[in-house]
């Protein structure tokens, strides 16, 4: 069975990207009213240039039904047109074991991800349904890219020599990767914190939003997040990809420039730093 | 503006109870296959001795769209029989401003829920958006009921001595307590924690899960937990309550005894207190 990880590794280095595109459809700023009509044109647009797509949930779920609708019909388009190509379901959920065994059963067989973003919080029992999917995986909400980030994230704890909350997180999720389907979530907007967590962390896959709208540099956080063969990493944007313009008819055309203009600054950090 | 934490109060104070059913169907244990109308037998059976309901979302999540809209059919239900009742949303949702703002919308506008559970690991910005609905609010996910817990929660950080993340948790959520709609979980099954948390913070609401099927008994929770007024708490049963029967006939008179046993329970441990 091949999982995530390979998934992702293999597409990143056949079609030479680390980019990733998120798929979070807002009525106030799309282009067209329907949100499957959106996501499926930016996916044709720019699907050979990525090697995952995110869909973020709460802004399916903040639709409604139809909302989610549109959701299942983005994963299925994905698998349709570029099933090579790695979905990532951002959720960040977290719970304990039972409710966590229903939240695996609805991203990996409702919405049909490969990966989700889970929370920390509860500790290996809530994490530990979505890791006995041997094909999918998690990736560990680690060091995010919010301002508020550093309230809690950055809070150093009495043992460890001044390790910090995040520094902890990330040592846990190594824990629990026994089946080397664990990845964590570091943002781009913090690189030192980023290079110091592949630093610690050589070999699990790092999910890296924040680029772009957030004010993340794609190439720096490329050369603080790659793994020593230049891959590992998702670099993701949303709005600066899918809200590039807000014209009606060339929308798809400026995701795809978009989308080129951020792999093309991840590889060309990474083809400086090798 | 009324809030939920007066219209929490004010249920507790005229049906004397502090007894939080949680709904959470699991095809594998529900004795009917609709889960609509497993939902309405079990609320028109106990709405009478209850302050809250309490849907999990996973485990409407994991039966897709059907899942979600027997959700939307049952809060309409809860507010059509029983609107002096508090319906808690157990999403533990949290993420950066933005993504936030949308789940609130979903949260509060779509399903319609009082108050939602969150997590505290983004910060600051990542509960802002949901408490800038004023009759709604938000319970931050604090000490959890489940065994992995002490993993993170339970680690001490370095300043303020010898403050674990939880307790640290617990104060930040108190710092963004500036409109009175900010409440704690707890879990029921660590009573010593809930006592510490009630002290340290004597008028934030604390949702206590983890009675019943999870281990917590009712009472010591009640008595660690409850405010001076000996209210202040929703003391949640899930599974012993909606599952007290695999009888298709006689499920909803089961539910109805196992939540009397819960309000009888607590209501007998503070009458003790008091």
């Amino acid at each position: 069975m091949t999982g995530w990880v390979e998934k992702l590794d293999s597409v990143a280095r056949q079609a030479n990207t680390l980019a990733c595109v998120g798929l979070d459809p807002d009525p106030a700023l799309m282009p067209v009213d329907d949100v499957f009509v959106f996501n499926r044109s930016i996916i044709d647009a720019t699907h050979d240039l990525v090697c995952a797509y995110k869909p973020q949930l709460a802004f399916y779920e903040a639709l409604g039904i139809e909302g989610l609708q549109a959701l299942g019909a983005t994963v299925e388009h994905i698998r349709r047109v570029a099933p090579e190509v790695v979905v990532v379901g951002d959720a960040k959920r977290g719970d304990i074991g039972t409710t966590a065994a229903a939240y695996a059963r609805a991203m990996f067989e409702v919405w049909d991800f490969d990966v989700v973003t889970v929370h920390p919080y509860l500790g290996r029992d809530g994490t530990q349904p979505f890791l006995e999917y041997e094909d999918r995986g998690v990736l560990v909400v680690c060091r995010t890219s919010n301002p508020g980030a550093r309230e809690l994230q950055d809070v150093k704890l009495s043992s460890s020599g001044g390790q910090t909350v995040y520094q902890r997180v990330a040592e846990m999720a190594s824990e629990w990767n026994e089946r080397g389907n664990v990845g964590l979530v570091v943002g781009a907007t913090y690189p030192e914190e980023l290079a110091q967590m592949r630093s610690a962390h050589p070999s699990m896959p790092i999910l890296v939003p924040g680029v772009g709208a957030q004010g993340g540099d794609p190439g720096v956080a490329a050369s603080a997040g790659a793994n020593a063969d230049g891959r590992g990493m998702l670099v993701s944007s949303s709005r600066g990809i899918i809200y590039a313009s807000s014209d009606k008819a060339s929308y798809p055309d400026a995701a795809r420039a978009a989308t080129l203009e951020l792999r093309d600054g991840i590889n060309a950090a990474l083809s400086v730093t090798a």
